[in-house]
């Protein structure tokens, strides 16, 4: 098997066999694949893409390319969620405590933000003392005690994974579903959960920019999972404004804080997103036998406080100081030097909003990498005071942006304003969520 | 400009300016863009393709890339033919002689055969003594005092079309027209001509396996001759079995000596090709007023002896041995140790004939190079005694192998059975010429 016959075969449209794509996969992790043949291969499925069966057979190839975790002996379903990235999501923070208070065993590894988009590694570590690096054993530990845990990916984790993807960022090659697919399902299924809830991010902040395209993503993951016997639903969430109000590490801390402890109403596009989340991975775990039961479950957590337990607890046993997981006291996590309003430049509506340009502001600000090596300052980013179809006036501050370094000030507020449209007419509202895909 | 960039451009499938295009050939050939992603803009070209601008520009970067050979001081029209290879095409020692001796001033860099195809300098070197490798002084010198010389590329011409062309053979990214008329056209434009006559072979021994896909080629490289300024013809010709008889080195000049020598019909499939690049490369040349005039001059330089006399003196002019270069002496340079006839298993009518197939027999032979590295035997190959559409008798041969070392002997045979298909009727007469393009 040569590895140019294979690259011609996808290059005519042909689907490859199993064996032809676990070939690829292990030659090229093996370094007996050069990254030139690689890089033609990926930009000949950019342009020809996989089927179901071949995404699942690359997926799979590229899970079993290193370690995979067993789960199973923690107890029950263990059920996973994940979101493609989007500004303003920390519906992580919330629905996992809130899962776990109701029953669920959430064993969870995480990732950390790139560019415009966090991640909840980053978010948890602006808990002092937190330590996102833990042994196998404590985690088990934790999840066993306290039926949740996020933390950063251990062991050698996909390493198929990390080098495409360092190879698709460098060719041109990163939009293609199937490679998205499997680069996603090879990290979710090598993390063992037995069943997932991916939460599809679509519009100006996410990956996907159409709802076409994140349908299609959806409906090839969770075949995919169907394939190599998982359960998986996901559904597909707006990401044409910011998620929550808050864009930034401990910013965003404290609106889970803020949800879990019954400051955000129901309506809320993150609380019925949490909901949403939260519903699947239930009704997943088979812990309610329908939607409505679900919710009812998830909500009664959240009011009786047991939520905010779960988080706080699961912060201590992951090394950090709980203290702050309590309104009282998390302000403290998001102090800066300045917090300086920024108001619209005319009476109106918003019409339009760029998540991905509101999550770049934040970031300049310090509260992303724009590389991977950059290092980020856990109070800073911004806060909402305004949505989508919200009135604006010139007096009323859109939103506070939290500033320590002043440096990129101006940059950060000037891509802030470009994301925003503002009309003399209320726009019609616009859908949180586009679809349900299991 | 960032590779990454570009190469993203070429995916959405936008046309790249002629900046961007010069940037990425340079960067390559210095060495700034490394493999992996060229071979994805490579990919990207093969799906996206390149509008007829782009392609141009593309072939001007590529010339650019190396030496430019000067051919004005030499008289009149500079013309060239080129041929996308094929087998059994010995048109070149037929009609360069044939257009000197008409007036024509024919300066050629060619080519050694690869694979199934054969290589002019290749068949040169048949000749004992001859040297394809020439300084440019004696070239300019045998071109002004003969009219005609083929040597072998001098200096450093297209290094950008041999990076490219190594690393497209190993990355699946060979099959695209922009990227094959570029690299035919750099080469054909860096080497100097006024004019030139482009043979675009299609059929089974060619590159180009269909009738639509050769005349986008042909029309292609034509319309970047007109833009950078060159006069370009291309003729579309038939590659279903070999143009001549003969596919071997030496068993490929006696062809074109018997041609040239009057010993080969008109009608003869390799007899009218060569006349018609003749007469293209005459009307180029403004040598002739029209068709019928530049064939009249052919017919009349080969009927007098003057193009087999021109072939003489340059292959003298070259360091050969022109005493070959004569019906009564050629046969010694294909003196091999076994002729053997092959005859078909049935009775009837050739109905098909696989050219590359048959070009594989004669390289496995010996006659041709599965790698560059490889040494070839410039007495064997192959005569065939039929063409499509001939009766054949079980106890007739239909094609004789010129073997020296028999070691591939069995291999070769079926290779050659495999070729060619027999039934029952005389099947439908096929095209000899699909068109010209102008």
């Amino acid at each position: 098997m040569r590895m140019v016959d294979l690259i011609e075969k996808k290059a005519e449209r042909q689907a490859l066999s199993r064996e032809e794509i676990e070939a690829i996969v292990r030659g090229y992790v093996a370094g007996r694949i050069p990254d030139y043949q690689m890089s033609a291969f990926l930009m000949a499925v950019v342009f020809a893409g996989m089927d179901q069966r071949e995404s699942a057979d690359l997926t799979l190839a590229m899970m079993r390319s290193g370690d995979q975790i067993d789960l199973s002996a923690l107890p029950g379903v263990k059920v996973d969620k994940h979101s493609t990235g989007g500004v303003g999501d920390t519906t992580t923070l919330v629905v996992a405590p809130l899962v776990a208070a109701c029953g669920g065993t959430v064993a969870k590894m995480s990732g950390r933000g790139l560019g415009h988009t966090g991640g909840t590694l980053d978010k948890l570590e602006s808990i002092p003392g937190l330590r996102i690096e833990q042994s196998m054993e404590r985690f088990f530990e934790i999840v066993s005690d306290i039926g949740v845990a996020v933390i950063g990916q251990s062991g050698n984790l996909v390493p198929a994974d990390k080098k495409m993807y360092a190879l698709r960022d460098v060719t041109g090659t990163v939009r293609s579903i199937p490679l998205i697919a499997g680069s996603i399902m090879s990290k979710k299924l090598a993390a063992g959960a037995d069943a997932i809830v991916l939460d599809v991010k679509v519009g100006s902040g996410a990956f996907m920019r159409t709802v076409p395209e994140a349908r299609q993503l959806a409906r090839l993951m969770v075949d995919i999972g169907a394939l190599l016997d998982r359960r998986v639903v996901a559904v597909i969430t707006d990401m044409n404004q910011p998620l929550g109000l808050a864009v930034g590490n401990a910013l965003e801390v404290r609106e889970a804080v803020e949800l879990l402890s019954g400051k955000i109403p129901e309506g809320d596009p993150l609380f019925e997103v949490c909901m949403l989340l939260g519903t699947h991975m239930l009704l997943l775990s088979g812990l309610a036998g329908d939607e409505a039961e679900a919710r009812a479950k998830l909500l009664d957590a959240l009011r009786s406080g047991r939520g905010l337990e779960r988080l706080r607890r699961m912060v201590a046993a992951e090394g950090g100081d709980a203290a702050y997981i309590d309104l009282a006291r998390i302000d403290e996590l998001c102090a800066v030097r300045r917090k300086i309003p920024v108001y619209p430049e005319r009476d109106g509506y918003i019409s339009g909003m760029n998540a991905e340009k509101i999550g770049t502001a934040a970031q300049m600000l310090g509260a992303g990498r724009a590389t991977k090596d950059d290092v980020i300052d856990h109070a800073v980013g911004l806060v909402m005071h305004r949505r989508f179809g919200d009135a604006v006036k010139r007096d009323e501050a859109l939103c506070t942006l939290y500033v320590n370094d002043e440096k990129r000030l101006e940059e950060a507020t000037d891509c802030l304003r470009s994301a925003i449209e503002i009309s003399g007419a209320r726009p019609e509202p616009q859908p949180m969520v586009y679809g349900v895909v299991r």
